[in-house]
């Protein structure tokens, strides 16, 4: 497939020169657009909205029609395929997702079935949609959790604070949870290449709960498993993203994944993230979200200090540290879109 | 007051020789002993336990008698001093803190009231009250909240997940928020000389909420209220621990607080921060308490991992990187105390 009319984001993730930083951000297809909302009203249900190819492209596209970003993520979830593998949940109300049979032991894991990307042919279809319906204007962004993220919702059944079902899992049956951390890389490996297969122009791996962990048993138990798929889908030469939250203590040895971009939260400052990853890898990141309830000079100010903290190298991605809120003011996401714009063209 | 019979953790705040590596735990007089569950249930409420000056006393000492711990932390909450201030507030079962009237406005900051230490007498009473009983055996730490987790609360109202109201305020009123931080590091200079006054041999600051901010944004609001309140209680001579939840990203600049001790979670591997803080600071933790969810080998193995890093040097104190949970078992963390004990032995 030829490469996208607006390709500054695929040439961020090269190390390519850019003539302004890229901006896409993480949910940037959600609640916070009426037109979001006004979709999810038809679909219904949330795994309906998700499932529905038609609804699904609409709003992988809403982002790029409304605030101009460079780059579209299909609207899915990390949980998408985990059905496939046997494990069944449903979304409730206020609550996220909750799933009917956690793991309780190595012989829940043993009963995992084999992935099969024909029981999720539906997002390799929403791939499809998003680049017929823009023309390749635009990159396409394809996505899966990370394993431990995808453990942790297999072993608690729902969200955590503490996480407490997976580490007691984690420490008590290490060599077990190596084993479901090794099944979820290789269902990502075949799931990350389905979305390449379709059209995906880079991945992104979702690490949102590994900076849980004590970078030792980060190391012992995480790394080797996202390390596991990066490796395998190298021979696709697409970008690889890997966004942990709360990457700060892995920061000595994340590269060892070998990603072609690291997505970093807000708690570490841009220029000690550019100073261990630039230029072995592009980093994408790092606007707390929360500041998107400032006023616009705040914001301006915020990003302002970023795009000037990474100074006048390619290889800078702006992004959020983390998704965009519900409640958030689309018009204050569409004026970060436009301010990055303005102040990151590059004066040379 | 003359030093208390066991002085190994005041030793290891100063750097001093040490036989082994003192060890208490945070929250370590809490609801999953059994003998403090009982003095709850005289008490009625959470309140009338942490103001009740018998029951306090009774609940602080409880880990040293059933444990051996090296030192006492009074039993109360970062909260009491607020009321003193004019902020109410109760605690709702299942929910913690609820405030009645949360700041909003400039206004609400402006109407806050001075502290007074004979509001909170009752802790002056609970410190002298340990001493008393334990016949200056073992040494007593007094503690308050930092200042930003403080304001995060008057702020929230009560506890939260992304910090949405009190971020929202800093970015939009940040010289008064600023204020708010400043008079809540007043309170606390007078809440800790009180109680360094009453007979704390140490004070340990809390600051449970400011990982969640960028560097940047705790360098610029953060580090200042603390270092203040550390600058005005350095003349007591008593150790003063600065601890911080998600320290990772400051560690480059942390040590500006000033502290005699940093406490850390378990996000940050203890060689690193003792490359960072030692010998300049002590350091005290950092398991990670969902490691007493393990069996005791997994226990025993993750102790010596965090003591073998640290090595012979004194300077170490035995902690966790946050409190003991309620549904832990309590043998298991018996289990821990004489565990760092006996693998702690200096060699030498």
């Amino acid at each position: 497939m030829q490469n996208p009319k607006n390709d500054l984001f695929l040439r961020a993730c090269r190390r390519q020169k850019v003539e302004r930083t890229p901006i896409w951000l993480m949910r940037q297809a959600g609640r916070y657009m009426k037109e979001y909302r006004q979709l999810r009203e038809i679909a219904g249900s949330f795994k309906n909205y998700y499932k529905n190819v038609d609804l699904a492209v609409k709003a992988s596209i809403l982002p790029y029609t409304l605030l101009g970003v460079d780059a579209i993520i299909i609207f899915s979830d990390i949980l998408t395929p985990l059905e496939s593998i046997g494990m069944k949940f449903d979304f409730k109300e206020g609550e996220g997702p909750v799933f009917e049979n956690p793991i309780k032991s190595k012989e829940d894991i043993q009963k995992l079935k084999e992935f099969n990307p024909e029981d999720v042919y539906f997002v390799g279809e929403i791939i499809k949609g998003v680049n017929q319906t823009t023309g390749r204007e635009i990159p396409v962004i394809g996505f899966a959790g990370a394993p431990f993220t995808i453990a942790a919702y297999m072993i608690e059944g729902r969200g955590s604070k503490d996480f407490k079902k997976t580490k007691s899992f984690m420490y008590n049956n290490q060599e077990d949870f190596k084993i479901l951390l090794d099944k979820i890389a290789d269902m990502t490996i075949k799931y990350l290449s389905f979305q390449i297969e379709s059209g995906a122009d880079a991945v992104q791996i979702f690490d949102s709960w590994a900076g849980h962990l004590s970078p030792k048993d980060y190391k012992e138990f995480v790394l080797p498993s996202v390390k596991k798929i990066i490796e395998n889908l190298k021979h696709y030469n697409k970008p690889i993203i890997h966004f942990t939250k709360g990457v700060c203590g892995f920061m000595d040895f994340i590269l060892e994944s070998n990603a072609d971009v690291y997505s970093i939260d807000w708690m570490i400052d841009i220029k000690k993230a550019k100073d261990l990853i630039y230029p072995k890898a592009s980093v994408q990141g790092n606007l707390d979200p929360m500041v998107l309830y400032a006023d616009t000079d705040i914001i301006k100010k915020e990003a302002e200090y970023i795009i000037k903290s990474w100074g006048e190298d390619t290889g800078h991605i702006f992004n959020l540290g983390h998704g965009l809120m519900p409640d958030m003011d689309a018009s204050k996401v569409k004026f970060l879109v436009d301010t990055v714009k303005e102040i990151s063209v590059r004066r040379q």
